[in-house]
């Protein structure tokens, strides 16, 4: 039956493109169902408070209007409304106080949205302010507490190991410790100190976030169907299911096409609410929120880092000191394991004998902080990749020149003693000078408009240890269905994944259908995040297919067929007699993993590591500080790629994400209230933000414990960016920022600043 | 793990018991998508006719009509668009010719039902009208030929086996012959014979045929769903597959819970042209039928039969003939199948040496027949317990005794050579005796209202061999869900399932959800019908629930847990660190079978009987004729019942569904014009036409092959109503019915020829 395909290597256009194209695809912002009420809710004014009263009245006479649910209404149906992945921490609607500026304090159930948006601003509320606090440094020893209380969820193992501290605002610190550093310190030739800062930015998906919500049954016996944009389909019915007290199988989640992700719509987020509100009006809800109102949802970590190296005269770091603070807002959600999966990478990829890394996620009184593609790492990249510049450029040594000698090499032990596997760092490096011309001098502009180069390079482990299961039907006409809880949000999974079935039962990609994220059906996922599919659900769905292809050839020699060369529905015709029958194969895949100890040590960090590093070149106005990226090159390590061509995007669209980050993109606040909650004010990527010049290249490389040889890689493009950019900036001139955004006003104050002429607030 | 659970068994309440109460029930009549566009179906207005013109101008040109098609527009989409189980012989819309009074001619799609019905009545078409058959004798010679041309689907590998003859209207005729009927009628000591007829009726479910077709993507890669009421999802989706010349996984057929179905809505019906025409449409398209419309889909056969018997002067019987003619109508649906499936049964559950039986499928110019509750079973019981009866009452045997004499007993050969295995016919009919009190004298009751009584035994063969699949998943916390393709349309199978599958795992029947019939998750399952699921599935499901309990003991043993007093989600915690992963378990059932010889002879022609006798005491009115059924008694054989009070249930719906068709329902027909196509004018049995005294016994049985000891039990309850009833009708009054249905007027007509005084027009 194997027929010559070779799938995987190929980029097969994908499977999704023509619904897509067309407008047939279906997102849950389309779905409507009969009876369905709509939610929108009314948010808190300030920013830490106590409430008072929330006057309701108004907004409940409204004709149109079905209901006016309050915290306290929602205890009727859920007797401890906090969730979270990490902390049960977060009200579904306020509960005695709102923790931040734009918190849900009350929802409105009516007819329509034009119905239930006007009866929401009828709603009023007053609170007894309390003192906040929004800087995460601050945050650690500020009498202004968000969360008396701390809950840990207990869903990770890991996070039992860490500490959290009720009556602070800590709610994880993560210490990992290596060598000493202090002895090597104070042997060292050099010891250099820097402090970074990142902004709090936005995920921004162009579909924000939906939820519709359909009970069935009484509220005791019954079902409750959740139609979601969520990356995480498995969590939120544990999740919901938990808070209702029922068992697993009562909720049911099912995803349709998502308009992208970014991290935004992981875990739970507008799925309480919904559940909630469905179980209270026993009738269908939609919780489905404006572009606007993401802004209050989840937002990217803002952090403050603080990364000391001792250094030999010729470029070797031999300690390394890091300190993260990040601003993880109101409500943990994932932050504390970002705190704790991303800071053992806080030092960087290169082999330091002695290292130590202190990472703390903070509570303040913001948005709540979250996942963003890249989960923390594009934050310390930035740090460590600006600070190993700034320590070549004052030893005078050449920025590859320095990191070619510290760079971790295949074999040897990261900073928590695991040791580099299938890591091509050394060839994503040296691809990335190649590209560069690095040997070659640039052509350094002109007298106002001069010219720059940097490079950067990161890594980042994959979360572990997570489960993935699939399951592959094989119908008997030979075409066959692939059940995966994988969220293909635009990264193209369903694609990929319908390739490695094709490769191993030897049908074409057209005869597979990748059947969508319901719990009721797909098996369990961890998370669709962390550009964990490939590698986690890829091994899941080549063992089912594997597992399918095994009983279709045993099936075969029972019947006493030839295995390899009779069709597939001349098997299942002779065992059925006619077209009928199934192959079911199933496959789960968990990685090896070892918890690490108290210093942060294991043996098992990750499955596998991510490698992205980006050349930035850019020409800078030397009068008015602005300044234009001319051209990146981003080089990443993929091991294997199953589809070229949708990899290709994935750098790319990484890459631009980051690219906004880095030059446009900030929250601003003033008292923790948002003040350019809206795209009119909060500016991302354009295409003609892209710069003139990008090249994106995945090296020649070879997951070898990955299927087919893949990894992951929605993330790594968005590694080097930041870093790249500043640091070509100081190589154009000499003007070294230190925050991000990277912006012409802070490059006109550098220039000011260099000349001794500083601007008179600087 | 395992917990005394015992839910086999157990009379647990329906799964579905409040979600239907409640009102909260998904049907497809109810569903509505957007952009759905709404089919109505003009119909031919004469039985044989070639198309002359078709007019669709003014409907076209109303406003809301998107579209009017006729059979030349859906060759657009389907080059061969005649469909159907056995023959490829109806077309989706009327080609060239009309086949009967009714036949879909030409479709309306438009923005909703109200239009469409407007649209569809300003059409007209012109026919030349040809000679037409009714009858299904005369359709046996008549030159009036309904098909020029005969197309076998091919699906069933047994139909190959038997003729069908092109230029006739014998769609398929089934011979038997074992011993020499001849040769013992010549010696026999009695001779009788026979002749019978049944009436055509309708299925009629409360919820009428409805699909919802969901176009996705362009014509030549696109996918199509379609949410319908059928018993049969996955024979749809291979019937719709090929009629497009798609692989499977492109269609998707998806059943919410059904209003009924009783054979109605097996094979294919009302998602052929709702297909059709989304495919011409590129919209969503609903078709659904009216009550009234029923009347033209599919009906239950009217037959003629004709059966002698070779009688020994003790009541023996040694030989019997049996012909039966089918009335297929204008399309062969499932009938072929009928007229074989049931046919070798057609001489009883006696053991009789020599047995010749003939039974045809005829086509003829009226609605189509197909499968109905019993499969032609209560036809054939109908004829052989009168004709038995009459043999009894000549030879003044009692009727008890001569049944007594002549049963098919425990390992004795049936009429196919198939010996007898688990058939409780003994035990059935000494049940019948007792709970009637046989051996004790009727109250005979007045002068004029005179009182009697009947009994009657049938049974049936199950449809062979068919294929059932499940999947099995267990869920971390320990929930399941169950996949199966059963369709739930009343009868409690979900139920009946899940509580095997809370047998097998230990976790109780609220923990376990039976994911509704959908192709792209449920696997394949032949169809819900022939009361096979309970079976056939409950094997597979079993199957299915025992890989999955021994791949979760399997883990737990693997980790140094006891399988046996672990709860399910330590082990799962313990294996994957976290609430996480699945078990999942896959059963297939295909009963052995050996297709029968050209005389229709095999040795496993069955892999269980279903038995079900009725008695019936009845008091008739001597001076009108009139009757009141005053007590059925039923008997049934299910080996071991999973759930009694569901299986209670099936006997008193099987009982009632054939009162009405033994004593009220009846299609009337004027020139192949349906003349009482409306509830109003075609009486079903209400609640006041239910006896007042209804018993109803599954016998304390068990089908050692069957899952744990069941059997199915969906149509037992309707083989011996009629005769049972007819029987008691002449022990009360003498007088003989021989045609369906039994009304006053007959006996009254009876009463007047017996007393030598006949109506004029008798």
């Amino acid at each position: 039956m194997k027929l010559p395909i070779a799938a995987v290597g190929r980029s097969i256009p994908r499977l999704e493109a023509h619904a897509k194209v067309t407008g047939h695809a279906a997102y849950v912002h389309n779905l409507s169902v009969p009876g369905m009420l709509i939610a929108k809710v009314f948010r808190s004014t300030v920013a830490h408070g106590r409430i008072r009263s929330i006057d309701v009245t108004a907004a409940r006479a409204m004709l149109g209007v079905f209901a006016v649910y309050t915290g306290e209404d929602i205890r009727k149906v859920i007797a401890e409304p906090y969730y979270g992945p990490a902390f049960h921490d977060q009200p579904i609607l306020a509960l005695d106080k709102v923790r931040y500026a734009g918190e849900p304090v009350a929802v409105v159930l009516a007819v329509d949205t034009h119905v239930a948006e006007a009866a929401a601003q009828l709603i009023s509320a007053e609170y007894d302010e309390l003192p906040a606090v929004f800087n995460e440094v601050e945050a650690m020893t500020s009498t202004a507490v968000v969360h008396e209380v701390l809950k840990p969820a207990g869903t990770f193992a890991d996070l039992k190991h860490l500490k959290n501290k009720s009556g602070t605002n800590i709610a994880l610190d993560f210490h990992l410790r290596r060598g000493d550093v202090d002895k090597a310190f104070a042997t060292a030739d050099h010891v250099f100190e820097h402090n970074f800062r990142t902004q709090q930015v936005l995920h921004l998906p162009l579909e924000p976030f939906a939820t519709v919500a359909i009970p069935e049954g009484d509220r005791k016996s019954g079902t409750l169907t959740l139609h979601s944009s969520t990356q995480s389909p498995s969590f939120v019915r544990i999740e919901i299911a938990r808070l209702l007290g029922w068992p697993e199988n009562k909720v049911r989640v099912k995803v349709p096409y998502l308009g992208g992700g970014f991290g935004a719509k992981v875990y739970i987020k507008s799925e309480a609410l919904a559940a909630a509100c469905a179980m209270l009006a026993r009738r269908p809800v939609k919780f489905a929120t404006t572009m606007e109102e993401q802004f209050y949802m989840i937002t990217k970590h803002a952090t403050t880092l603080r990364i000391k190296s001792g250094v030999t005269r010729d470029g070797k770091i031999t300690a390394r000191e890091c300190e993260v603070w990040w601003n993880g807002g109101a409500y943990a959600d994932i932050g504390p394991r970002v705190t704790q999966k991303s800071g053992f990478t806080a030092a960087g990829p290169y082999e330091i004998d002695n290292v130590k890394i202190d990472s703390y996620a903070l509570y303040t009184n913001l948005p709540a902080a979250g996942a963003l593609r890249g989960f923390g790492i594009p934050q310390l990249v930035w740090a460590y990749e600006s600070h190993t510049e700034m320590i070549a450029r004052e030893l005078k040594i050449d920025p590859l020149a320095i990191r070619r000698t510290n760079l971790l090499r295949e074999g040897r032990p990261q900073a928590t003693g695991t040791l580099m596997r299938d890591a091509a760092l050394g060839q994503v490096l040296e691809r990335l000078a190649t590209r560069m011309q690095w040997d070659k001098p640039l052509d350094r502009g002109t007298e106002t408009l001069r010219r720059g180069r940097g490079i950067a390079i990161g890594f980042k482990a994959s979360i572990s240890p997570t489960t993935s299961m699939a399951i592959v039907n094989i119908n008997a006409d030979g075409s066959c269905h692939l059940y995966s809880s994988t969220v293909d949000m635009g990264q193209g999974s369903d694609t990929a994944m319908a390739q490695m079935v094709s490769e191993v039962i030897g049908v074409p990609v057209q005869k597979i259908t990748v059947v969508h994220p319901d719990t009721d059906v797909t098996p369990y996922d961890m998370a669709t995040l962390g550009s964990r599919s490939t590698y986690h659900m890829g091994h899941a769905v080549k063992n089912a297919a594997e597992d399918a292809r095994d009983k279709l050839f045993a099936m075969a020699r029972e019947l006493g067929l030839s295995a390899e060369t009779t069709p597939i529905p001349d098997v299942f015709k002779k065992k059925y007699g006619m077209q009928a029958g199934n192959i079911v194969g199933v496959g789960s895949f968990i990685p090896p993993y070892t918890s690490p100890d108290a210093n942060g040590q294991t043996t098992d960090a990750t499955p596998f590591w991510m490698i992205g590093a980006t050349g930035a070149e850019v020409e800078v106005d030397i009068e008015t500080g602005e300044f234009k990226v001319t051209r990146l090159v981003n080089l990443v390590d993929v091991g294997k790629a199953i589809n070229p061509a949708i990899v290709e995007t994935q750098i790319s669209g990484a890459t631009i994400m980051q690219l906004g980050f880095t030059l446009t993109e900030q929250m601003n606040f003033d008292a923790g209230h948002v003040t350019n909650a809206s795209l009119a004010d909060y500016k991302i990527p354009g295409i003609r933000d892209i710069p003139p010049l990008m090249e994106n290249e995945a090296v020649d490389a070879n997951q070898k414990s990955g299927p087919f040889g893949a990894k992951g890689v929605g993330e790594s493009g968005t590694f080097g960016v930041s870093p790249a950019i500043a640091n070509a900036i100081d190589d154009a001139v000499g003007v070294r920022l230190t925050s991000l955004p990277l912006t012409a006003e802070a490059v006109y104050r550098g220039l000011r600043n260099k000349a001794g002429n500083p601007l008179r607030n600087d």
